[in-house]
């Protein structure tokens, strides 16, 4: 799947075996903060529901064998609808409480209760519980959270307070301010051995179920479990009232621009090609690599472009760059996907013979600068490209930096709001 | 200026002679959360520094005297240019100290200390203390917090805690959290008598001026003044990440999409026409009405252009809509303020004459609807409408709301990314 810079990966398989971690995520606010007619997590951020964005990110760790979603009654068909459109495969839906802290005791007891709830989940060795609301979770700080949790029992990432926390008087005047460098905000994601939290939610009180909202409060509370708190950093705040929309919106727009999907339909040595490509552009921007033939299988592109990975680099040797580029952008149309903003489609023919017709190139890639003017219409911005590649070099920077450019151009164009559009561009 | 719904402004012109509220605006921090290469508060949005938009929020307000922006000594330049660019008016710049607190407690000096500073300004009796990087502050709350300031000697705007509050052990572990409902999270205007504020200053120590932050927390240490704690609005926010940005530039757009500025340039019963558009506009969206002949006053039009007032209603009685229209086009040009968004600009051509040919007003429009089509390239979107005025009726609200919904559609416009503009209608 996508791959990711640092550490992580490389020490979380010595760590887990497999089934060991599941995830909770409370998604059955109201939303009045937000004063939106909907409540926030349902709210759609280019196009996406934003537990959608959520479950997607915790989906994407391989390691988290179940994510509980836990929505009020009146939403499970909701939910229930965005799994199947967005193809989610880890969810389980549960019914919440009224509030926060009855919601996710729900959502653990499908672990605990398999006889009541019919549910062949097996019980986890570490829980996480994070927000619906907080789309922008990494994996670095899952590991580090879920790491402290098995050592400490419980976990949480914490924040530096931005403003000063007062506590007033009863006649609404100013008794104390706390010093501030003393204190920190509790965010999530949190994490605890399953017994620990399971046990504290069963032992606290229904003043606890109905005021509280703080898990690791109750873990010191019931189970004298002192949580590990762990430094995380500011994409984890929650999105709390109208202009953290905003924001959450403007940040996937940006992370969306600098995600790249390699799409290679090659064999024998010119896999080598797609694999150099692939180690020049990933100290850039995100990148995913996949080798499938297009003619073969939609669904599987579908998936990939359910997926988000919004650019696209299509790499060809041989004939027929213009078949293969068609072929996608008509996948792209089935998904809808160009609907809000442009998806870059770079169409890279290499030539890897000496003797080609240089004339027979040049026509292919003429059709392709027709086919994208037409095409940048529906907002899908077809580039393309010609190299004549030399089996003997290791160095691709050159197409790295090109192709980096034009990605960077296109998260300019948002910014401007404007559409200026190249095609075809020839190399 | 600004035409402003609720009771605010009822009430300052009985509470305050002139003269006797300022503002201290510390605009001196580094910016080192954001992560960007200049400090937050001389980040664009839209155009236009934050700390600009701060200060145009604060100039709007008549009742507050002199604004003073302390900025560090690098930046006193770049916020004089502002000034210039931006047409302030009531803001004197002052060097600010190394830390937040030995800024404010500069730009209090330039009141107390005429002498040193050659500075005519006079001490105010009550000073609001604000941040560059809260942009959107309404005159509610800022009047709130200064009569509260008036009757306690010091007030402060407080918000509810987002996220619980830890407290962490010496191992990084949870000592205790406290209880969510019982803290607040202080947040800016904040107010004080000046003698109070001023005292505490010059009576705290260094550690308080280096690593304290709360103004609150002086006069009650110092003067024994126990702050009136106000509850404000979600609008009060810090702008200290990236996300912030991002968020308050959306908040912006939003705003000016809401923001109509009313040009008629009418004599006698005719000036009743703009009176009543004003008035059945002003209950959906903020109106300014202005009254002047776009062909003599070049300056005082870049002014309120300057001022963000970004869509126009142009009225005209009688002949020329369309030499009108033009010139107001030209300002709008030479101002650059459609470069980043599209600028509404409705073209309202009223017959109150019962003989009038049709065959002529309707020349005069399809000149209008080709030069519309024209401009629209310059992102400036017109629209021509012939309105039969009986004047005798008093009821605008059909035209008002055509009004609205061009407004509506400029928005809509903005969250789709897209730019299907209609030109030249009529009704």
């Amino acid at each position: 799947m996508c791959e990711r810079r640092g550490p992580a990966r490389m020490e979380l398989s010595d760590s887990w075996s497999a089934g060991s971690v599941a995830a909770v995520l409370p998604a059955g606010g109201s939303g009045e903060r937000l004063g939106a007619a909907r409540p926030k997590q349902f709210c759609a951020l280019q196009g996406r529901p934003l537990v959608s964005h959520t479950a997607r990110a915790l989906e994407r760790i391989s390691w988290i064998s179940d994510i509980i979603v836990v929505v009020s009654l009146e939403h499970i068909e909701t939910m229930k609808s965005i799994i199947q459109k967005y193809g989610h495969k880890r969810i389980t839906v549960v019914e919440g409480g009224v509030t926060r802290h009855r919601s996710i005791f729900n959502g653990l007891k499908i672990f605990a209760e398999n006889k009541l709830s019919n549910c062949p989940l097996q019980k986890p060795e570490v829980v996480i519980i994070h927000d619906a609301v907080r789309p922008f979770i990494e994996e670095d700080i899952l590991l580090k959270v879920v790491k402290a949790a098995k050592d400490h029992g419980a976990a949480g990432a914490i924040r530096p307070l931005v403003s000063t926390v007062v506590a007033s008087s009863a006649d609404g005047c100013l008794d104390h301010s706390l010093e501030r460098a003393r204190y920190r905000a509790s965010e999530m994601p949190q994490a605890f051995l399953f017994d620990i939290i399971y046990q504290a939610y069963h032992q606290c009180n229904d003043y606890d179920l109905d005021y509280g909202t703080e898990c690791l409060h109750l873990a010191l509370k019931y189970c004298k479990t002192k949580a590990k708190l762990i430094e995380g950093s500011p994409d984890l705040w929650k999105v709390t009232y109208k202009r953290d929309l905003y924001a959450a919106e403007s940040i996937i727009k940006d992370n969306l621009s600098q995600q790249v999907c390699v799409i290679t339909d090659m064999k024998g040595d010119d896999v080598q090609v797609g694999f150099l490509l692939h180690e020049t552009l990933k100290s850039h921007i995100k990148v995913k690599r996949i080798s499938v033939s297009l003619c073969k299988d939609d669904n599987y592109m579908q998936n990939i472009i359910l997926g988000q990975c919004y650019n696209f680099i299509c790499m060809h040797v041989k004939k027929s760059a213009f078949q293969e580029t068609q072929q996608l952008v008509d996948i792209l149309e089935n998904a809808n996907v160009s609907t809000l903003y442009p998806v870059v489609l770079i169409s890279v023919h290499l030539n890897v013979s000496e003797n080609a017709s240089f004339s027979s190139e040049m026509e292919d890639l003429t059709r392709i600068k027709e086919f994208a003017r037409e095409v940048k219409k529906k907002n899908i911005l077809v580039y393309g490209l010609l190299i004549h590649y030399n089996k003997g070099s290791k160095d691709l920077q050159g197409l790295g930096y090109l192709i980096q450019h034009c990605s960077t151009e296109k998260r300019h164009r948002y910014q401007n709001g404007t559409r200026s559009v190249k095609e075809g561009t020839t190399i």
